[in-house]
Order: structure tokens, then C-alpha cells, then sequence
């Protein structure tokens, strides 16, 4: 049980957060060697408790344990569905199990069809809410606020009247295994790089409806919360602006000054010693290239390129010429940057070929459908030559010239 | 050392095998935790030594070390190149360092012009050699055969008339560091799984041409060789004829017979319960489905899924529908497929969504630039219903009586 917390963070409200140590890869799809919390919350009120979403199904009984520690489960009166992703509401069936019906569920009026879809539930007491809908229960008012694809289409976030609390799903969640529970007891910046990483790996296909919703939670709304309270990693109750506003940011792609994401797969080190070359031209010109690697003694991580993307000024993506294609892996990435982390930043390609080049050609047409500027694609031949190196160097500079011009246009 | 292998193999030929436990990614791309191995040979003569191909650059100290073990550097008189992968080339340049140039390479034409690409050695006595060209030395006779694109352009493979041996580079090679060096000294099923597995990831592309070359050898130049010497793994001196027919077989991507690949990704484990009915039902039918899966804690190696395709009566994808797409790890799985393994077998796709469906018809667009047949294409909404379950055992039964009927119409 040393992977569950339970705490109280506000008078009456509990954390329960179980640490994912089993989940390799997050969606089947993204590396996380850091781990996954997933948050559930419950509001003890004089006339019962008010649970807001769950843990997954693996961890089901954990959370059924966690649960009776705060609360008879029969005084769960309510429970609030953020959204049903299973990573959140796994461990719903086993908990209704318990209940024997006697219990309303809220949430988007979507969120019905899943129940019957994911877990065959529909002989359930299910409250669909408006967006701005209020529900007030045991001296609390609890307002919902639709925020669809975010990061499922039934997505919702409830405000807390009591202490200007907001759960919010999904959204301002991260991978990672925080030691503390809140922001002001972790050191943020590398937390804020997990959190990136879940942002456009898990988000980052519907990064225009952050910028939408959490505009509209704030203007429209007039949402502005002293607590930000996630389904996965840290609670922010220092600093719930800094999350905002980082999201905010990585939704937009805004950059780091002076970093250079360099993505590049090398069978046989051909293309990486054209890399080795230009990142030292990159060094040279005061940047701060951020590599990684798809080689035969390694492979990167799909999602922490994806990361190293998003607040980054330029991209390199280098490549070996493979059956007369791009490099399968790079392709591969390639698709994923474009789906998840399609921003409008100058991007250079170093392709390398033995025989003929046909990676340079490729990568030109698939980048046709992105909004990236492929501002120079350099395809070399073979063993990396002092002409080959000039060209690379050259290559660099002219990423950087379109760096310092479009920073002065944007002055 | 204990990781190279010097070995008199016939009378004055030595084998020089170094296992390579480096690699994790053949190719950058491929997993191999079972290893590969660089095999080189070595010919003594009265009138000085004759080399065929070599290792891998980051061993090459170590080669250039069992070389010396062998013969005085300066006693090799010929290099012959079956082709220049880096894998086999790559301690050439260390090699001619060492013999100041005294030395005369042999190989197809086009390999002087990757000998410049590759290493920038333009300062060599190069022998260009056709097709059935043979050089006689030291009392023996080497005939040399183009056999391009197994599995680059240049490649070739020699004859020792003496011994009847091949020396065949890539050609009938196999991942996996065997406990034997020759095919009667381990056991040989799994070995041919590992074999399996090289040629249809690293050669699967040129398939076409193993048939093509090999016929070619065997018809039109009478090579009936006694012994096989790939430039990965065992040696073939019991049953060369196995390793021939396996290779042609796999070529082809004939079955045996009962045997079901049955890939998937799953992120939530929907897809995975109908996978549980699917393989029920196929073993109920009398098949023997072997399964491999892209889920939350584990990933399944896409070089044993090439490979399980190969020798496959019918294929199963499943997959869940993931942001109004195919799984992305599916999508590419199948990408790889086609390049690879594309063969004219039965498919069955077995999709699940949670909103909308979206795989099935995109994986039927993606599949009809292949040779696949796909028999049925499946799309079951979230969580499996009887009527599902149903209709996965009704889909399998299409597919037994699609493989009857190809089966009766090919007796």
C-alpha cells in the first residue's frame, strides 16, 4: 500500500493517489520511465460524500481500500466523471458493485453513452450537466464547466466554490511520481518537464482546445482558482498560474530561448557524425542543442522528442537514406510530430545516403502537409567530408540568420 | 576475448567470429536481444592469405587481433567484399592502415564506388569482377557470383572450388549467438526461428531477388555447395539444402500449416478481450494462433512480428481506433509490413472504438496497396458484448473456411 496516498488538502477534501510503477508505456504508446499517478478526490460533507473520479482498473481494490479509510462506501452519494478515460474510471464497475445503485453520477451528457460502451453500464442514476450547471450538496456548490477534447470528448472540470478550488481531469496533469503532493514541496522545473511531455504526447492532438477552454474557463467564466487540482502528478496550490500559464504556453509551441531539438537516427553513425558537426556549429553560435538518438546500441524516447519539440526555437531532424525511403523510425516520428507537435518552427534536415538519396525527397513531401518551414534540407553522401562539413556548418547558420530575423520581426 | 571465435573450418580456411552483444537495434531498427554475430574467413595459402569480409567498426581492434592469431598482416594478399555493409566493412579502413596499401580488394563494380563513399579509400588496388569470374590463387579457385540486393546493391557471394564451399555475406545468415559454429552442433529449430526473423527484417524487402539468386546459382551456374559460410551465424555443413529451402520458403511466406500471427496494440485492453475470444475460438478450430501485443506494460518486438507473418496461414491485426485514426503503433507495424512481409495471406482485423469508428476503414484504405486478402474487417464498439463475441468466433470461422477452401483448390 506504499504506492497510495491519502491525504486531506482542504478541509474535508482528500487526495487518493495511487503511484503507476506498472504502466511502461502510457496509451500503449508513450515512454514513461518516470511514472503515472492517477488523482481521485472525495468531498466529506454531513450528508455524504462526494467522489470525483478513480484510479485503474488494475489498481481497483487499492482504491476500494483507500476509499473505506476516509468513508462508509455507502455514504458515497455522488460521484462527478472529469472524463471516462479508463485511466480514471477502471475502477467505477467494481465501485457501483459496492454500492448497489444508491448513487447519482454526473457528468457531460456524452459521458452516459460511454458508461454503456466501456463498462455496460446503464441501469445507473445519471445526471447530465450544461456547461456553468451547479449542483449543491451538504453545504458545497459545485459547478461544472464542459472543456471537450480535453482529452476526451466528454471532458469536464468542476469548480469548488468552498476554497476556489478547480479539478480538472486531465488537463494541467503530468507523467512522474512527485515526491511531495504539491507544488511548493517538489523542485518544478523538472517536474514542469514531465508535465510538457504528458501535455503533447497525451494532448498534444487537441492543444488548439487548451488555449480555447482555458481562455473561456477564465473570461467567460471568470474562473480563477486558488487551487488547481489534476488527475494525474502534483496539486498546485502556490503557484496555480505557473501551470496555466505553462500549458498555455506548450499548447503554442512558445520557445526556450537558444534551444535546437536535434532528432536523428544512424544506423551505421553516418548521419551521427554530421550531428556531432552541427551541434557544435549550433554550441558555436551560442545555442543549446538538445539531442536525442535512434541507434543500434540505443533508441530514444518517441515522447520525450515529441517534449524536446514544443519549446524549442528550431528542429533538426537527421536521417540515413533506408530502401530507398527515409529511415522507418524517422518517418514514424515524423508522423507523430506532425499530429502532435505541428508548430511553425524553422526545421533543417541532414539525410545521409550510401548509394542514392531519397530520404531528403521524402521528408520534403511529408513536411509539405506540416507547419513546419523546412528552411534547408542537405542530403550528404557516405563518410562525412571537409566539403560535407562546411555545408552542415553553413546549414546552421542559415537556421540561426532565420532565428535572429524572425526575432526582430517579431520586436 | 571470450567473445570471438577463431576456427580451422576445413582444411586451411579459418573462421573468424566475433558475438556481438552491443547491439540491441539491427539496423538501428530491429530488436535483437538474442545477439548476431560478424562472421570474417580466412583462407592460408603457400602464396599468402586470402581475407573475406570482416566486422563491425567498433570490434575492429579485436579482429585485426584474431587476424594476427591466424597470419603476419602483411601475408594477406587479397580482400574479397561481398558486399559493404558497415556490419562486415567496417574494420577495413584499420585493415589497410595496417597493410600500407599492399593488398588487392575484391568485388562487384559498384563496391569501389561505396569504398569512396563510405571510408573515402580511393587509393586502392581494386578488382572489379563480373559474374562467375574466378580468381585463381595459392592453388585454389574462388568464383565469384553477383547476387544484388542480398542486401545491397553490391552484393556478391564467392565459391571455393576446393571443399565445394560458398561464402555467401548475408545470405542464409541469422540473428543469435549460437552456442555451436556449425549446423550440427546446436539445435536447430529455434536457431531457423532466429534465421527467420534476419531474413525477412533485413533482407525481407528484396524478397523477390532470394528466389531470383538462388535459382539462378543452383540452375544456371550448377552451385550445389557442400558447405554454406554466412557472414552471421552458423555454418552449414550438414544440411546446406535445409538452410537453402527454409530461406526459399521464407521468400515466399509458405505457412505452416495451422499457424496464426496474431498482432495487436491495446491501450485500455479492449481490443485485448476480443484477442482472448479470437484465439480461443482459432484453437477450438485446430489452429495454433501465436500472439504478440503493443499494451501499457509491455511491447511486443516488431522484427518477431515481421518474422511470425512469414510462416503464417492468416493474419490477425487488432487494434483500437485512436484519435479518428488507426493505433499509431499499428499503423506502423502494418507500414512495415507491407514493405517486408507482404505476402498474399488472409487478414482479419479486429478494431474496437470508443465514440466512433475510424481503424477499420482507414486500415482497409492502408491494405489495399497490399497483398493481403483481408477476409474480414471487424469493428466492435467498447466493452465486449455476447453479440461480439459472437461475431469475433464468426470471423475466425470465415477465415478457416477461406484457408479449406485454398487448400482444396490448391490439391
Amino acid at each position: 500500500m506504499s504506492q497510495t496516498t491519502v491525504r486531506e488538502i482542504h478541509p474535508n477534501l482528500y487526495l487518493l493517489r495511487v503511484a503507476d510503477t506498472r504502466t511502461a508505456y502510457f496509451e500503449a504508446l508513450w515512454e514513461i520511465p518516470e511514472g503515472v499517478t492517477y488523482n481521485a478526490y472525495l468531498l466529506k460533507t454531513p450528508e455524504g460524500a462526494v467522489l470525483f473520479d478513480g484510479w485503474k482498473s488494475v489498481y481497483q481494490e487499492a482504491f476500494l481500500e483507500a476509499l473505506a479509510s476516509l468513508t462508509p462506501l455507502e455514504a458515497i452519494r455522488h460521484i462527478v466523471i472529469h472524463h471516462m478515460e479508463p485511466d480514471h474510471s477502471g475502477s467505477l464497475p467494481a465501485l457501483l458493485d459496492r454500492l448497489h445503485g444508491k448513487v447519482t453520477l454526473w457528468g457531460h451528457p456524452f459521458t452516459k453513452k460511454l458508461l454503456a460502451a466501456l463498462y455496460g453500464l446503464t441501469e445507473i442514476d445519471f445526471q447530465a450537466v450544461k456547461s456553468g450547471q451547479s449542483l449543491t450538496f451538504g453545504g458545497h456548490t459545485l459547478t461544472f464547466y464542459h472543456t471537450p477534447w480535453l482529452h476526451w470528448p466528454e471532458t469536464m472540470v468542476t469548480h469548488l466554490a468552498e476554497g476556489n478550488l478547480l479539478l480538472t481531469g486531465d488537463i494541467f496533469g503530468s507523467f512522474g511520481l512527485p515526491e511531495g503532493i504539491f507544488d511548493d514541496e517538489v523542485d518544478l522545473q523538472p517536474y514542469l518537464d514531465a508535465a510538457r511531455k504528458y501535455t503533447i504526447s497525451v494532448i498534444g492532438f487537441y492543444r488548439d482546445k487548451i488555449v480555447k477552454h482555458l481562455t473561456t474557463l477564465r473570461d467567460t467564466y471568470g474562473v480563477h482558482p486558488a487551487m488547481i487540482l489534476p488527475a494525474h502528478g502534483l496539486l498546485w496550490r502556490q503557484a496555480p498560474e505557473r501551470i496555466i500559464q505553462s500549458y498555455l504556453n506548450w499548447a503554442v509551441g512558445k520557445p526556450q530561448p537558444g534551444k535546437i531539438a536535434v532528432l536523428y537516427s544512424s544506423m551505421y553513425r553516418y548521419v551521427e557524425r554530421g550531428i556531432g558537426v552541427l551541434v557544435d556549429e549550433f554550441q558555436r553560435q551560442g545555442y543549446t542543442p538538445v539531442v536525442h538518438r535512434m541507434v543500434d546500441e540505443e533508441r530514444g524516447s518517441l515522447a520525450d522528442m515529441l517534449s524536446d519539440i514544443v519549446d524549442s526555437e528550431a528542429v533538426v531532424l537527421g536521417t540515413e537514406t533506408y530502401e530507398a525511403d527515409v529511415f522507418p523510425l524517422t518517418a514514424f516520428l515524423l508522423s507523430e510530430i506532425i499530429k502532435k507537435a505541428n508548430f511553425a518552427k524553422p526545421l533543417l534536415v541532414l539525410g545521409v545516403f550510401g548509394w542514392a538519396p531519397a530520404a531528403g525527397r521524402k521528408l520534403r513531401g511529408l513536411l509539405e502537409s506540416s507547419a513546419f518551414d523546412p528552411v534547408h534540407i542537405l542530403e550528404l553522401k557516405g563518410l562525412l567530408t571537409g566539403e560535407g562539413e562546411a555545408q552542415i556548418r553553413a546549414a546552421v547558420q542559415e537556421i540561426v540568420s532565420h532565428l535572429a530575423q524572425t526575432a526582430t520581426t517579431k520586436v
